[in-house]
């Protein structure tokens, strides 16, 4: 009930923009929601294509009138997301408020680091929120079963990931014993860095064993990479077939910002405001 | 009831042609698709090897030649398709409708642009066809099986891609922070690709990180992607397990093109037309 | 009956010989088995080093001497088999009649072709007799319920094949148009080979693509390779979890050459003959 | 009784020795095992870094005196093991008695082999205690299911490698025939070597097919390969499903050193001692 009260306590414009940036039932805020997945959009693309030379030459002046007026607007969003929202801490400290200043902060740090407005790629993060946006329950379902199924696999990934650093630690320094730097493998690191590209399959083949002895360990390591890829898929299939697939609703709860409420959730199972 | 008097409607040699070009029942039927099969193949096959610079030197001309021989009897049955069918527009519009008319465009089309009649190779799309046509039940049931899994993995294969997609693009832009220009890796979009490259576990070794935090940040991703193929798996294995497993009837709706009856259907379950 | 007293008509000693080869229960059946087993891996041994260039030259005529050797114990064994047997119409066209067969033809071949002699690794085929001469009927169980899975999963394993098939040659075609000759992408066969080759995620590297338009093509490809690996996965899992997993009898039906017996079975389950 | 009457024998300092070296309840064995943890992870980058050349230059002298000072320390805290368990005999033969021992020896072999001290990495096998050590129960847990699968799975995957080994052999040897020295292929061996990057999708592309018919045996060994993957990630996650998952107790039993316990468990279910 107090909840609701302090909900209804924004007021007049401020209560508006709260509801155009936050949600999208009104048509006003489905279109701000549209406008905004298209300006990060744009803003992802520029900043890739102005790396490329050719580009940059061409374009770099524009390119970097377009970034910064990009960085202004969504500068303007984030403090109208703190100033609009019913309790600023949570939502700054949210999964989706950290991302939304990680999305700017780059284009003010290049200011004292060059190269460094590159991050600002971090923003297709911002893009996470698409299905919400767009009312896709189906997608936001989806995503939320493969949240639960990789969340209930972690302990036994975990111990996997910790058998398979221990194995190309060693299958790696077997290996710098046998071929030694003059063949390619010149510290036991790059070695463990060949092993981890021998045992996920990746193979580039910038490095690769000359020797009969370290052919024959090479061969291993590949059948056991080849063999034990078996395991986490074992493991994510398991957990994926217990997990619920239902489609879920798109809200996110005003007051916690927890993301996944059932479709005919009216209040949150977290902290009971009114969705 | 209507429909089927529509259906026999066509009457003459025009309602022959119709059970000997879209029906496999009679021994005319069966003998025209078998040889289309066989047509479809070979006219694959020569441009194929058409493209091979010393065949296209030494038979280049009988090859062009059997190419316009293939193309105007495809045509030739496709006139003749759209004039037996009983719904012209539903077959134009069907699946195998539009592939039919793919499979006739590009040899047109390379009056106009050179090398365009190697799209011609999507022929082999046709080749699709070749369970039903043979009338191996067992097979057309498996690629129904299939079809479903896939259909109903769909909305988690997309929240997947997602997230694949903007891992790459921020593990691609930060290796471009990291190695940079001098080490191939030229431009964000280049070291995208070479982040898909490892992620699907393909390296191909063209572009291959060289710094000490290149290769360590290298070894993150693919570890990941090593981890994460077990997502698209363990979906489509429950999908999989889930779908039911039973030999389909090889017959097609005449009227709307479905495909997937059982194997005692008499009636089309989309549209009540006779099978 | 008939059967039966069929077998007690070989008498003396060729019927202690069948014991001797065909068998395993008794010390001398299991010294036999053991005996070939080694000599199998010995005589593909040869073959292998034999090919190596420095112990060709040294060792070549030791080795040429040990291989007739070898051929002529396999010839006679092959000969004692087929004269032994009570059916040798049965044995000579079973699964390892044929593989006997083949594991000493090369030798003889190699008198009119040179270089032949390398196909008798063949003779490795011979080992995967390995668990049922040692009497494991575990791994006999195991490698039952692995037959019975990919027999189960053939169709749908033919169908994905198809589609496989169909997207390589069409992805190359459109490689071959985008990167041309210019870029390593010499012909359409090679462009298919090319797909193969990132579609199943190898990567040699020999070919990749060099323009923006080929890369993005490629990434299409790889990312496709990397999501349908799901699919043969998915369909053995499924297949997998539904065979039965018991040990089985390392007995052949002595008559009928048929491998898999429940390990109570006292009598053939497909001709009836003692076992 | 017998048994923990023997362990009441250890008395005085003896005894609480070994309840700081064995066990992790009170706070001296916690932090004695926290402390073990951290000399071991820093012993092993000694390791690592003192492979890299700059480093060795700059600061061997210091790494050879810290490995020295590490190898003491674990012989000290190896004997003492040996002294205060109450059956020397049983820790000495145990897995991770074995690997303590295992993570000394190199040191002192280096001082007859140059080289071997890079071997101490196998210290990173004393890491898979961690999660024991650091009491967590879950990934105790976790990984004894993992462990349960991949034994269940062992007559399986032992067939299944049986079959991959054959087929490397016999493709290895046809490639021999069909591309030979000229192309790299320069020995069987060699080629089996090529058999199974391709096989495994590794791809180094060191060693490449160079003619057409290689290249189509090529891409059969990589569909064979990018398909027969699914046989044990099948046979994995079947297992998987079945393996009952529960928290353990993170108890390894002080007398027979057995180490999966129920979390109530109050004697080994092993031998009777009380835990």
């Amino acid at each position: 009930m107090v909840k609701n009260q302090e909900h209804s306590a924004l007021t007049g414009w401020r209560r508006k923009l709260h509801d155009i940036i936050f949600e999208a039932e009104t048509p006003a805020g489905k279109a701000f929601d549209v406008a905004l997945l298209l300006l990060i959009v744009l803003s992802v693309l520029a900043v890739l294509i102005d790396s490329v030379p050719g580009i940059h030459i061409k374009y770099g002046k524009i390119l970097f009138v377009a970034e910064w007026i990009f960085t202004i607007l969504f500068s303007i969003e984030y403090i109208l997301r703190i100033y609009t929202t019913f309790r600023p801490g949570k939502y700054i400290f949210s999964f989706y408020g950290i991302i939304d200043l990680l999305a700017i902060l780059p284009s003010y740090l290049s200011l004292v680091f060059t190269g460094s407005h590159y991050l600002l790629v971090i923003r297709m993060l911002r893009l996470l929120r698409v299905f919400r946006v767009l009312k896709l329950a189906r997608y936001v379902g989806a995503s939320h079963v493969l949240a639960i199924a990789m969340k209930n696999s972690r302990h036994k990934i975990v111990v996997f990931l910790e058998v398979v650093v221990t194995m190309v630690v060693i299958m790696g320094s077997l290996m710098y014993l046998i071929e030694g730097p003059e063949n390619g493998f010149k510290s036991i690191p790059l070695s463990i860095y060949w092993a981890i590209v021998t045992l996920t399959t990746v193979g580039y083949g910038d490095i690769a064993p000359q020797t009969i002895m370290g052919q024959a360990l090479a061969s291993v390591i590949m059948i056991i990479g080849y063999a034990i890829i078996a395991v986490p898929t074992g493991i994510i299939s398991v957990e994926m077939a217990k997990a619920k697939d239902t489609p879920l609703s798109t809200q996110i709860c005003p007051d916690c910002h927890f993301e996944y409420h059932d479709e005919d959730a009216v209040y949150c199972k977290k902290c009971g405001s009114k969705l």
